[in-house]
C-alpha cells in the first residue's frame, strides 16, 4: 500500500475512521523537523464539523511540533505495521534524532498539505488544531477539526469499513500494555 | 454474570479497559431518575491519576443527570448485550420514560456508589466528573476522574484483558454504525 491508493473520505463520515477505537499514529512537522508517535488515546469529538481529541503527553517531540505548527495528522496502523507503532510509541526523538528512520517509518505528502503522512496505514486524518491553550496546558488534551480524510480502499471505502473478509495485515491494532494489541475482530449487527 | 462476579481494579491500571477503544455504557442518576445511553466516544485522559472523557450530546437525558448529579459510570458491554447496547444508543428517554424497563436493562449499586451500574457488563468505571463547563458547553466534552473500577475475572484480571479464549458473547463491541459493530478480535504481540 502506497500513497497512490487512498481515496478521499467525506468529511462527515470521518469519525467513522475511529469510532471503532483504534491505536492511531499521530504525525507532525514544524519547518524541516517532523516526528510520529503512537497514541491509544485518540478520539472523536464531533460529526460535523468533524473534529478529534488527541492527549499528547508534555514529554512527546510530536506535542511540540504540533504547537509549533498548528497541525498534526492521525493515521489508522495495521498489524503489518506492529512493530513499527510498538517501536514509534516507546522511542522519544529527543532522545533519538534518528527515530523514524530506526523505526523504518516512511512518510509523504498529500498536495497541498504540509502534514507528513505515514505509508501504508489505512486512513489518514489531517487535522488543524483548535487552540484550546487551558485545556491543552491542563489535561495535555487538543482538539483538532478534521480538514482532508483518505483510506485505503481495500478496508474502508462507502463510508464503512470493510474488516470482515481482509487478510490479518490489514486488520487495525488496538493497544493494550506492555507490546499487547488485540486485532480488530468479526462484524455484528444488532437485530433490532 | 451478576454483580456477585465482579473485582476491583487498581486505578492505576483502569485506562486499560478502555484502551482497546471499546463502545461503552454512560450511566447517571439524580435522585430517583436514571438513565443509560450507548457512547462510542469515551477515551482515557490521563493514568495516575485516572481520568477518562467521555463525550454526551445535549440531546441527552444521560448528560442532564450527570450536571445534575456530578457523577457517572463508563461500563463496558459485551457481544451478548449488543441489543441492549444499540436500543440504548437511540432511544432517548426525553421521548420513553421506559426506556431501560423497554431496553431491558438491569442495573445494581455497588455499596458507598448511588451510580447505576448495567448488570452483565465487562467492566465498570465510576466517574466523579471534573467540572469544566466551558469544555462541556462548547465540545460536549465531560472529564471524569475514576474512583472506583471493576471487572469481569472471566475477561479482565491481573490489570489485563483476557479476550483470546472466552466465547464469543463475552467479546468488546466496536461500534461503526447503523446497528453494525466490530467484536474485538486476536491478540497479538509485537515482536520488537
Amino acid at each position: 500500500m502506497s500513497e497512490n491508493k487512498m481515496l478521499p473520505v467525506d468529511l462527515p463520515k470521518a469519525y467513522r475512521l475511529l469510532n471503532h477505537g483504534p491505536t492511531v499514529l499521530v504525525s507532525a512537522q514544524h519547518e524541516q523537523d517532523t516526528d510520529v508517535m503512537a497514541a491509544a488515546w485518540a478520539c472523536a469529538l464531533e460529526l460535523t464539523p468533524a473534529k478529534v481529541t488527541i492527549v499528547l503527553d508534555k514529554s512527546t517531540k510530536t506535542r511540540q511540533l504540533v504547537e509549533q505548527s498548528g497541525y498534526f495528522a492521525l493515521q489508522v496502523p495495521c498489524y503489518a505495521q506492529i512493530d513499527m507503532v510498538h517501536q514509534l510509541g516507546t522511542i522519544s526523538k529527543f532522545d533519538n534524532p534518528n527515530k523514524l528512520e530506526d523505526c523504518h517509518t516512511q512518510i509523504f505528502y498529500q498536495a497541498g498539505f504540509d502534514v507528513p503522512l505515514v505509508k501504508d496505514s489505512l486512513a489518514w486524518l489531517i487535522c488543524k488544531v483548535i487552540p484550546e491553550p487551558y485545556i491543552q496546558q491542563t489535561h495535555d488534551l487538543f482538539i483538532g477539526s478534521v480538514i482532508a480524510a483518505w483510506a485505503d480502499p481495500r478496508v474502508f471505502k462507502d463510508g464503512h469499513w470493510h474488516f470482515q473478509n481482509v487478510e490479518k495485515e490489514l486488520k487495525s491494532l488496538h493497544y493494550i500494555a506492555g507490546g499487547t494489541f488485540y486485532l480488530i475482530g468479526d462484524e455484528v449487527k444488532a437485530s433490532i
